[in-house]
């Protein structure tokens, strides 16, 4: 059995759709790896035991939360506090190296070579490039670290109130060591569909993971239950096909198997 | 005197009034290296006068335009054609080493240490951060290179109709060798100011070179020429301080000396 893991984390029931997909999307392209994911207590049993269906590891931490809502507000995401909470996958040390992907991502090819990468490895943020982004990450498990940056979090803060701040300010050479540069097909966002759409036509294929970012996440769209098509918002024609594969992928894996009370938390389905 | 230049584009009067800007803060920050500007036959008599009071060489190229309709219209900026005419910046070999701004960029810094780098190095690219943007990159000038990416562009074009998708294509080594990447501080992006705050307000005293992106120029915003304001557009509050440094330079500087119909392609001036 492989000694790696892909991470991911979920608070609610509406990430842990997003978590369900991540990870039936890591199955669909043969990953060689182990998959794992942090939960909280805002996730209910019935959901549990759907993720425990395809996670093998389900991961039950507490909430960390930066609690910082003057940065928080800058960001216009109030929610992301509670992101910190991320930072508990460094303490999944039955693995020796994992990648961390936020609950909403589609990995559309196998990745299994980010397992050679050190960490921190990551993409460029599209908001500010000499950033990474922090939805994929390459890290090392280890309690240690995960002590000092709990204590780097109290001491200095996060720049934006949620943990890709923190991790950035933590992880301070990256943009300076282009060895811990990820191509940024393994972090592909969403927005790039329209912020330079004549890259993305040329790259779209190329596309590893993309991540769907900001306030619109796919479980939240308008889906057509007879039709079986997602209605993508008014100006996001370019990601209608990624939206759609996440939609395909949920209603063929995840849907069968919930109760209509979960269910009801996606789309209009 | 200098062996290196600044080097800029104008092929009509408004671009060259952006032009007149860069050339005023390149001198405000004390730059040791020599300024020119391309212009072309879209440049009249009396402004090309004025680019020759700040600009070392003020050189008249022929119009070089990629007519590539199609990529231009997915790129939803049909007039970038023409930035096919920056290429001539290969052609000044009076130079050993050069560094090409986009006439809508304002030099914040002294950032003369751009010259110790090698050809091509640019910063990355918001839309797609594995493209480095156009905007700012450092060149060697040489009649073989010149040569060579005019003969690429007719046999490969440009993926996205203009000079980016062109040099990207030339330079396509750029993302994958780390040295040849400039920090972001050397071209933000104006943009960058909403995409992710935080990160601006982290950073911003930093900025060397600001690129006002996109197709909100400095000389095309509101100006109150008694109270000497510039009026941000809704949802630009931030780059509030960085339009009225533009519009300080163009009052202090550039607009004493220019005739009535000249200035009154800026703005409400
Ligand atoms: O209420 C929340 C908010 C976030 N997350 C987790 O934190 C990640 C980062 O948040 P999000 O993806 O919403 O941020 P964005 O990528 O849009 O910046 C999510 O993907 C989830 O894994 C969560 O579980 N519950
Ligand atoms: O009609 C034009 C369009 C562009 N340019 C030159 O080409 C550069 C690139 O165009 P722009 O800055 O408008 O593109 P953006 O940075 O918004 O992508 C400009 O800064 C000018 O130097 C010009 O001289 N005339
Ligand atoms: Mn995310
Ligand atoms: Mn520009």
């Amino acid at each position: 059995m492989s000694k790696c893991a892909w991470v991911t984390l979920a608070t609610n029931d509406s990430y842990s759709l997003g978590a369900l997909v991540v990870a039936h999307s890591l199955r669909k392209v043969s990953t060689k790896h182990q998959l794992a994911v942090l939960i909280t207590p805002g996730v209910t049993e019935s959901m549990i035991e759907k993720l425990q269906d395809v996670f093998d590891v389900v991961q039950l931490v507490d909430v960390l939360d930066s609690k910082d809502s003057a940065n928080l507000a800058v960001l216009k995401r109030p929610e992301l506090g509670v992101t910190f909470t991320k930072l508990h996958c460094w303490n999944l040390i039955q693995f020796e190296k994992c990648v961390f992907l936020d609950a909403d991502v589609l990995v559309l090819q196998n990745c299994d070579e980010l397992f050679e990468r050190e960490e921190l490895s990551a993409a460029p943020d599209v908001g500010w490039p000499d950033c990474f982004n922090s939805g994929v990450f390459v890290f090392t498990p280890s309690v240690d670290t995960y002590g000092k940056m709990i204590q780097f979090a109290e001491t200095s803060g996060s720049f934006d109130g949620g943990d890709q701040g923190l991790l950035n300010q933590y992880f301070s050479n990256w943009s300076t060591d282009g060895s811990k540069r990820l191509p940024f097909l393994y972090n592909t966002a969403s927005t790039a569909t329209y912020s330079y759409l004549p890259a993305f036509k040329k790259f779209n294929q190329e596309i590893k993971i993309l991540h769907f970012i900001g306030e619109t996440k796919p479980w939240s769209q308008h889906f057509d239950s007879s039709s079986k098509q997602v209605q993508t918002p008014p100006g996001y024609n370019h990601l209608q096909c990624f939206l759609q594969m996440w939609w395909d992928l949920f209603c063929d894996k995840v849907h069968p198997s919930l109760t209509q009370e979960m269910s009801g938390i996606a789309g209009a389905l």
